[in-house]
């Protein structure tokens, strides 16, 4: 498998390439609008062949580069099931997988950030985690249909019931790390050591954040995978 | 092996956390000076001690943590044989190794951005090029003893020598890219296809770049490991 891993400096997003040597197929999870030219360049430079763009989420920080990466080279998108979203290929359910050859990824509902956020384990040894969980953090939950207390199932009773070598690959990080495992996550972070589901709804709801600043553009592009077209 | 990619916002420069797994001893290779308490707290949670600090080159963009992280751990700081550099712990040889329990890195001397540059073999599936070889570039050639022919010996007669498979993990990237392979470089970093060294030279002479913004900073405080104490 090749595995790689994409930063967008203004979002802080992550956007993972992963594909299968031998057919030569690729799919980008959580690619950005700003940055489908740099992917462009990428795909072609390993001699890949997009198969599809898969989000985790709805995302209200940036525009997915989905629409027009399917412009382009015509690939399948899928978002998770459930999303409020026009023009998609596939919903993709918990538990459906993406086979690429001998290369495969598993949706896992998890959500709480997002009413219909997906993480995706990518074979056994790592796990794309969307806005779910971050490196030492987590993803706030107080719009499209956030709620800390389906959050912190989604991360005590899902993602931390994979084994603790698993490869934790967040959506965001806005620190400098790039990766962590589950046994990590479940001895350090800070939002989910020694709080209990009560005390970590009520931290989520006092957070107080401002709204995300791209969040007018980004969500309605993203209700058409980001348009295009 | 634990390995870790850590990532410097404001001057796009990559940190690697190298440690073995047993006597949880780590490394760690150009650190910054303003990420130093993220790369203590990170060694903290991982429980790891702070076997020593390794740099790839004098850096003219940033300052190196080194001595403040060698203040706070009494960590060696190892620097690259032949750099002007004052109260270095240990000045390592081109082919000299850095043991770790099985964990080990052997030192590439790969001058031309600097001329005391040294890359780092870790193991045997993956090299931290520093600023010899980016993705899809290589650093600049303009100061500190840099010489582009020099540099172009060092990237196609050292590390393009390596497997096509071994990992490449550069000391910055500016575009969102993390990792890469030799293979990839060779066949498609632009400074070095269809660039023969004549041609290399004269792209290197004529690119022309403004200074680094931190160099006045930045060079008189790594000519002592960054200061501290």
């Amino acid at each position: 498998m090749l595995f790689r891993q994409l930063f967008d400096q203004e979002s802080s997003t992550f956007t993972y390439l992963i594909a299968e040597p031998f057919q030569r197929l690729a799919i980008l999870v959580d690619p950005v609008l700003e940055q489908v030219n740099r992917d462009l360049k990428l795909l072609q430079e390993l001699n890949l062949t997009l198969h599809s763009c898969l989000e985790t989420h709805v995302h209200c920080d940036h525009v997915t580069g989905a629409a027009r990466l399917r412009a382009v080279t015509d690939c399948q998108v899928i978002v998770p099931a459930g999303a409020e979203v026009f023009g998609a290929d596939r919903f993709i359910e918990d538990g459906e997988m993406i086979i690429l050859g001998n290369t495969w990824l598993e949706a896992m509902a998890t959500p709480g950030h997002t009413d219909s956020h997906m993480a995706y384990q990518v074979e056994s040894d790592r796990v794309l985690t969307g806005d779910a969980l971050f490196i030492r953090g987590c993803g706030r939950t107080d719009f499209q249909g956030g709620n800390p207390g389906v959050l912190y199932d989604s991360v005590t009773q899902r993602l931390f019931t994979l084994p603790e070598e698993v490869l934790v690959y967040p959506g965001h990080d806005y620190g400098g790390q790039t990766t962590s495992t589950i046994g990590e996550e479940k001895r350090a972070n800070p939002r989910f050591v020694g709080y209990e589901r009560e005390k970590f709804i009520t931290l989520m709801n006092g957070l107080g954040l401002a709204k995300p600043k791209k969040i007018l553009e980004a969500l309605p592009a993203n209700t058409f995978c980001g348009i295009a077209a």
